[in-house]
């Protein structure tokens, strides 16, 4: 059962008992480009009650340092060791957890954030940005040459798709059954200010069909994100609390932590999706229509 | 159970029983740009014996017209009366089954041969090979008007796919409830003279996962195919066969039409996805390796 939080003494409840705060950002912080109304105050409260807040974002085409440059334009503070994407999770990933040897290369099915955070852990691209991938001309079999060296294709969105990209990647994959097919995250559409265009999920949905099996997946709901923050973060499950727009993604990622959910209404999920005969199996503990509800606490005291 | 066709009698009972005889073309009379050995002869064999041979091809790049020009080129003797496409069979679709008004548009995720089969049905068509929509060029949402005519998104093999065509489709679908989604074939890879390549059904597969919801689709296995060969070509199902390569778009496309099937092993299929523990469900009636097995027949003679 979801507790719909709407008290100022709801709001404190939930205050006293997490002491970190995971946010995903669009949908709960921003729309797009559009701050959403309170939530500078409402993180700034949580920091000036030493709360550690931490921001998990599965949009992988920016760097975890090219993000914070969206939180400054933006005007919420953050710092970069309080970012978390699904692109650091895949270098993460692939350097720390499977430890692909160095001598080994990643085909990039990415933009230059996804390149970025996979070269700051040590690890060789191929593709991505690469102006020869980058091309609507043919992609001729006959003259690819597969890289010997490339253990791993990592795909995350990339507004660059095309056919050459996806048959390069498919045939590393193909011809190369110990080549680890990783994705940074599955979300089927991206919210960009003007409404929905096709997501990471769209991106790598051509592989998933042409091999007929499903990339390891390192964004949310998945928990090695979790994993790339257990080993930054000092944290408490049972006194942290995940905050998300997405069901499927932020609620269940939480949920897969055993860490506390809430649910906001500023992004994907309306109210016919977890009420009703039409609601979700994936269930929030808590539910409020926006972060900026939090104010309410400073307005009682 | 499949009978595995192997005597001179065996070849004859077949010539006896069936006087319709469906063919796929890639994988059984030829692969990628290679003529399959003996296929020609088979075919010469079937035409001296009165019987009607029907090409059923999910390829959707090409025309049926240029599609004829490919028979022409290796010496295979076929006229475009003869030929059925997966392109053709979504116009047909369109024009005659769903009978979309002629004031409406289809936007096109397809090439050439696509747009001909579209234009000759009378069909005005959006996006395929225009120039403005093949760019790598970012989709800018906030500059995109919508054409309020688009009553239809039609998705085939496109080897110059990329973010603003899959993003133009996916704002016809998602904004209007009443827009078809329609894709030529289903088949996740596409096998090349030089290898697999995505196929058409990973083309569309972008859209169906930014959906969530598969499109109708025209090509083999579907039925929509053998309806536009019904209504073109007189022939009585119990006396008609369909051989091909693939168990889930050539064999189920004839079992789905009541039609027997004869399975090659010149193409997708092999022996251990009929016979052994990991066989398909889809079982052929009948199996021989090559199309070209039929000239024993002759030898016999």
């Amino acid at each position: 059962m979801t507790a719909v939080l709407s008290t100022a003494s709801d709001y404190e409840a939930l205050l006293r008992d997490y002491d970190t705060w995971l946010f995903d950002c669009d949908g709960v912080l921003w729309r797009g480009d559009h701050l959403l109304d309170g939530a500078v105050e409402v993180l700034d409260l949580l920091r000036r009650r030493n709360k550690k807040v931490v921001f998990v974002t599965n949009n992988a085409t920016k760097s975890r340092r090219s993000y914070k440059s969206k939180f400054d334009d933006l005007g919420v503070e953050a710092h970069v060791d309080e970012i978390y994407g699904s692109a650091y999770a895949a270098a993460v990933y692939i350097s720390s957890v499977i430890k692909l040897p160095k001598t080994k290369k990643v085909y990039v099915i990415g933009m230059a954030g996804l390149e970025e955070e996979l070269q700051n852990e040590g690890i060789t691209i191929l593709g991505g940005t690469d102006p020869a991938d980058n091309t609507l001309e043919s992609f001729n079999l006959a003259d690819f040459v597969r890289d010997p060296d490339v253990g791993a294709v990592v795909c995350g969105l990339d507004t660059k798709i095309n056919y050459t990209k996806l048959s390069k990647a498919f045939q590393y994959l193909l011809h190369n059954q110990d080549c680890l097919f990783i994705a940074t995250n599955e979300d089927s559409t991206y919210p960009s200010s003007h409404g929905l265009l096709p997501g990471a999920g769209s991106i790598s949905a051509p592989l998933r069909c042409a091999l007929g099996k499903n990339p390891i997946c390192t964004g949310k709901p998945a928990s090695t994100m979790l994993d790339c923050i257990k080993a930054k973060v000092n944290f408490d499950p049972k006194r942290t609390i995940m905050v998300g727009d997405r069901l499927n993604t932020d609620i269940l990622f939480g949920q897969n932590g055993g860490l506390a959910t809430l649910l906001v209404l500023t992004g994907i999920t309306k109210v016919t999706d977890i009420q009703g005969p039409n609601a979700s199996p994936i269930v929030p503990d808590f539910v409020t229509e926006a972060l900026g509800d939090f104010r309410v606490v400073e307005k009682a005291a």
